[in-house]
């Protein structure tokens, strides 16, 4: 009897210690992807070749991580049959790395209109996208504290904040669609930046579903499709 | 030892009954999804308004659909504790309705572009996104296909047509933005055509993601970030 309890404990020992590991990994992942998306806005407004190449190529990283990871969860599933909050913490996981490895992609995305040249006008209106785009960040890094925290009062902040993101985002496209009317050559290199600047603004829908899995994870609640006034409730 | 088998026996049978029951609720899922999309491009070609509201009405179906499948395998995890091509099943489940309810999603948006005021000439742009929606209808028809398969061959097949998909979204991107640099006035409600296209566009890259959980399903390798040109290797 005593053996089982200790053997009990070993393997929750054991477990524990691959859980926490797999959690290590996904804050790895989320501080490689909180890089890429700063170093890709980066090299858009200082226009840093070298640096919007580099976002490019460790892409592959970012997705590398995000297989490693989700076949680490499905073998912990497999081999420790995790129930109640273990099993949420497992489930929460697959789900975080697939939006963070979508943010990944906007980094990509956004070092690939870096890469494009620009004119002195069009290089202005990118400068529109820095505050954005600065906010995209701090969303991201804001979150990526609340899951390694798993707090939840911490995540409905943050998920509040998207609605800045948004408001900023449409007034951006405003301000493009004026430019485009008045300068009509201009469309198709402000029709890049209406692109970048619509990803930016996914960023925000991303870390706000990174905070619903992990008041999944706490409560046990799937809060998603809650309205967003709503979600204070969940408190 | 014969009771424990045909207990064995029992718990398995059970256990194949709920997975099965899951399985046809994805299914379900899918083709509510398909319904809807289909639903908002006719609403949007034939300015019915109706139909519109009903897709946006009838998002919340899609939405309470992937909770409840989401909470099932949850449940299932937990309860039946499945390994190897059970436990893949699961995963692949719990993946591809996230990719559906995204699809509802953007059924609904298209449906809210259609309850926009549009004069002849933009009715004549809108026109242009016929042959692209219907080109994603049928994508995320053979993708559900497969699906209900489980058909790796199918499901390498769909996967590859999203480069017509691609091919198409690019060359309507172009003729609106002449038709922006033509006739400036129109910017606004060209640009509506636009997210409109875009969202379609990635209709493809969903069911490609699905075509993704497919392959891992039945063969237990991940296939995500791998070139187009090597998915044929998994055959």
């Amino acid at each position: 009897m005593l053996n089982n309890i200790s053997l009990g404990r070993h393997i929750s020992g054991q477990f524990n210690h691959e859980l926490e590991s797999i959690r290590t990994h996904v804050l790895a992942m989320g501080g490689l992807v909180e890089q890429q998306l700063a170093d890709a806005l980066k090299a858009l407004h200082k226009q840093e070749e070298d640096l919007a190449k580099r976002v490019i190529q460790d892409d592959r990283k970012v997705n590398a991580m995000e297989v490693a990871i989700d076949e680490a969860c499905t073998r912990i599933i497999a081999k420790r049959q995790p129930t109640a909050s273990d099993l949420r913490l497992v489930i929460a996981i697959i789900k975080t790395i697939t939006d963070l490895e979508r943010i990944g992609d906007v980094a990509e995305s956004i070092a690939k209109v870096a890469l494009g040249n620009f004119t002195n006008k069009q290089y202005n209106l990118l400068a529109s996208l820095e505050s954005l785009g600065q906010n995209a960040v701090r969303m991201l890094h804001e979150v990526l504290d609340a899951f390694a925290r798993m707090d939840v009062k911490a995540a409905i902040d943050v998920y509040q904040t998207d609605d800045r993101i948004d408001r900023e985002y449409e007034a951006i496209i405003r301000q493009l669609m004026t430019y485009m009317k008045e300068d009509p050559d201009s469309i198709p290199s402000v029709m890049k930046v209406m692109w970048a600047a619509r990803s930016i603004e996914r960023v925000g829908d991303r870390c706000q579903n990174i905070c619903e899995y992990i008041i999944y994870f706490v409560q046990g609640k799937d809060i998603r499709h809650t309205n967003p006034e709503d979600i204070t409730n969940f408190l």
